[in-house]
């Protein structure tokens, strides 16, 4: 019986200056997903682990079932499939455990079945599921996650994500305070309407975040690392912070923000002795 | 007698999803600025010619005026200076002409003493005059105009200027309707607030943007230039605005805009024979 297993990423989504549009991934945690073709038909989910029994085992209702059933009707493909997720990584910490769990499983598919489709165009499958878990189906953990490295999603509708590369010694560091946050809260609380004032500083600090990856300019990413629009509204929805965004910085960091919408806090680091130095900083 | 010609080029400020932040220069048209020592003490504005007698010779009502006296006085210079402006490109067209006529001051006087100052450190000049100019210092004109090629505002405050690379291939077509628009005018009819949503859409352009030119990426630059904020509003006070923009991407375009505050329109292209051919377009 053939049987594959794939692990995909946490990964940090809006990065200070890039709301909606950047992402990351991390090297870990993330989640394992093993697939293997079946005899009976249909897909099923015989076990999860790591999840305190909170996901659900209906196909249709968990995020990796339901970017399979997508990915299935678009193949054609009316093989049974089973699948196993074990969730190495926190959920609702703003990480991208839905998108991580999506991911995996149709990375795993298209391995069955021999690449059928390119690694980008099962974006959308992934998508499909994040519309079914949040409501909404924003790509940057999503992309983040099935392309690896930094991605900047230049437009949702029609979807146009883009590679951005990025220095060498580039690392982050990642604390989850033990809350959760659900997605749909901390769009909630967000104005619809944002200063044009403040929208021309994000999105100066948006071009020189990209510039400053494309030339591997640490000084100008940190100057750009800067969110004058979400962060000062969603910070006050995590206890503690501004302590840890601080921690992070007298530490050395090259800045730090909510990753996602939070709870979990990333800091961007320049080279991996400065990230732990850091991370250890956040924690204390 | 000392003396120093400089030509200081007309720019294209905003670039369709930059607002205030992105900026390039042109290699014509521009102002030519001829400064010399003089033995007379202070500033005299000898001669002004192409500006149809608009252009104060008052050193302390002309751009080219104000930046050098904010340069003298920074450099404790006593000395006289006799200047003449020579302008060879459109005044209130949004192709920035104060802003070259200062720079062209400030970067002549700079060769006259030996260039005492680093280029990029001559931009604070240029805004004071700016300033006096406008009302307000946008260092978008500016920054092109001192700096050449592309570059990125990344913030007013503190000041910091980023050049961005940009392909060999990339050449801009411009027009200017027999109008004139005020740029106090065209900021009063900007919203104050706008919709997250779109500011969302703005900065993934402009980070498509950016990445695109680092990128060489024209497939990239075409689909990220585009402006949802400004230009819906901006556009509607240029007669035939639209019919010109739409004839540029007919024509090939990369894409098209409005230049500045306007009401100048350019389109950015692939290669000089199709900015010419663009540019015919845009012109019939």
């Amino acid at each position: 019986m053939k049987r594959v297993s794939v692990f995909a990423p946490a990964t940090v989504a809006n990065v200070a200056c890039g709301f909606d549009v950047l992402g990351f991934s991390l090297n870990e945690p993330g989640d394992e997903v093993i697939l293997s073709l079946s005899d009976d038909s249909g897909i099923e989910i015989t076990k999860i682990t790591g999840d305190d029994g909170r996901l659900p085992l209906d196909v249709q209702k968990n995020t990796g079932g339901v970017a399979l059933l997508h990915m299935c009707e678009h193949l054609k493909f009316s093989g049974g499939l089973k699948m196993e997720v074990h969730k190495k990584m926190p959920m609702g910490s703003g990480l991208g455990s839905s998108a991580a769990t999506a991911v995996g499983a149709v990375v795993a598919l298209n391995e069955l079945l021999n690449h059928p489709i390119e690694r980008k165009d099962l974006l959308p499958f992934v998508l499909e599921a994040e519309r079914a878990a949040c409501g909404a189906a924003h790509a940057d953990n999503a992309a983040a996650c099935l392309l690896g490295g930094f991605i900047l999603v230049r437009s949702n509708e029609p979807l146009d994500v883009i590679q951005i590369p990025f220095p060498d010694d580039l690392f982050a560091a990642v604390i989850h305070p033990h809350i959760e946050i659900r997605t749909e809260d901390t769009r909630r609380i967000l104005r619809k309407q944002v200063s044009l004032t403040r929208a021309v500083q994000q999105w100066g600090n948006l071009g020189g975040f990209v510039a400053g990856l494309h030339q591997s300019d640490y000084d100008l990413i940190s100057r750009s690392l800067e969110d004058v629009i979400i962060e000062p509204v969603r910070g006050l929805l995590i206890p503690g912070f501004e302590s840890v965004k601080n921690a992070a910085l007298d530490a050395g960091a090259l800045g730090s923000s909510i990753s996602g919408s939070g709870p979990s806090i990333f800091a961007l680091c320049r080279g991996e002795e400065a990230a732990q130095k850091v991370g250890k900083s956040m924690q204390n």
